[in-house]
């Protein structure tokens, strides 16, 4: 029997369909993404603020091609080619690649830079992003897959703290004052996707506090956000199964084991 | 009862005694440091290599002086204290260190590089320190704290299997090629300290294969390990805890919890 996340939709829709459409064209870097996941569309977000050329390359990584997985041996969206005179380069891991994106395109007027220039300042960027990636996201999927009210319970009080400890740090408008930078396009995908949370799980962001509301609006509101994003129903086809906890994603199996994730 | 962990030795041993103490007239920068703990070696490491000019602070993460807690909440060595005309700000997370030092202190002569300087070599680098750490250190504690003769084998299974990824890529002497670069630092701390695992897990490095050991060799042999790591004994009296599963830092508890490392 196939697995269930196989039939995902194919292809992304709505706003990030246009940008889909827009880069078909060869180029010699290719994103292998998949439209529907929230890591993949950190470097999706990063690549459009960067103004950087790409070739748009759907993939389904519940089927895994063997192209792909020659790529990425572990078979995870976002995965960059990079292709040469001597034949394709490739790279994974979403913060890897956002580093990778600053030092292949230095920072310039064509190339806004998603990272401050003081080393303090970038640091602090970078730190606040494994904030993210290890107090917010893994409590977001704990909460999303949690079936019983106590885990539940537990879950989003861990979110709305991880959330709150962010909040106090945000500068304003962005995390780090007028720029946009990465550690916002680390967290808003999920920001986009915690509709979700609040219609099943009874999670209210406005409990977070600190500023948190006005400061998730002006995320919602970056065009880099939205002309990624798919549209609704299509989100809630694919999160619905990890509500039931029946997702099979890498990330999903980590969290229904409790262990760190991929 | 004060909890067994804060009567380690205090202070480091052998080699590192000598850095220690050569380390400790004022400087702008100020190392917060646990002399036992493996990811704060990697920043004296990197502070060593690309001789950075630095004062170390000696702390007892298990018994948190106030001042160290307001430089990091967390309460993790390695933190690393910035000082400035008006008044002190600080950074912590190994990862994130690194590459602070790199930005503060840009490659020169005087101040070499721990990172190939091709984009592309630099973020294969980045990737595999993610390795280390996702892959390689997990199974590392798991290993040590594991109990049951069948948890011992999974972990020790895992752990070789994560060597032998990490032993296929390395293009030798060093994992780059003839640089010393952060994820040969980001590894060598935990090499250092394979022997307890040797002694007490039926552990057999050997078993890697792919060159492993013409590697391990040449870490071990890096005067910036050499000089960065106290006596054996003290090591066996900390990481004896690790064996039985009774230490409390921070990364025991999440290894006994099966939760994803701080």
């Amino acid at each position: 029997m196939p697995m269930p996340d196989e039939h995902i939709h194919p292809t992304a829709t709505g706003l990030a369909k246009k940008v889909v459409n827009a880069h078909q064209d060869p180029q010699d870097l290719v994103f292998w993404s998949g439209w529907f996941c929230p890591f993949n569309q950190r470097i999706w977000i990063a690549l459009e603020e960067r103004k950087i050329p790409y070739q748009y390359h759907e993939v389904n990584p519940y089927k895994k091609e063997e192209a792909f997985l020659k790529l990425n041996p572990l078979g995870l969206v976002p995965t960059l080619e990079i292709k040469t005179p001597d034949g394709s380069k490739s790279l994974y891991e979403s913060d890897v690649l956002a580093e990778f994106l600053e030092d292949l395109y230095p920072p310039s007027k064509e190339h806004p830079s998603i990272f401050p220039s003081d080393p303090y300042e970038k640091s602090w960027v970078r730190l606040n992003i494994q904030h993210v990636t290890k107090k917010i996201i893994p409590n977001y999927f704990k909460l999303q897959q949690a079936q019983t009210e106590s885990d539940q319970d537990a879950a989003r009080k861990e979110l709305i703290s991880a959330l709150r400890t962010y909040a106090k740090r945000v500068e304003g408008p962005y995390f780090a004052g007028e720029q946009w930078t990465a550690v916002d396009g680390a967290l808003a995908p999920f920001v986009r996707r915690l509709y979700i949370l609040e219609k099943h799980r009874n999670f209210d962001e406005k409990e977070v506090g600190e500023g948190w509301w006005e400061y998730r609006e002006r995320l919602m509101a970056r065009d880099s956000l939205k002309n990624t994003s798919s549209e609704d129903q299509y989100y809630e086809e694919i999160l619905g199964r990890y509500l039931k906890n029946e997702a099979q994603s890498e990330v999903a199996k980590a969290t229904r084991a409790g262990q760190s994730l991929p």
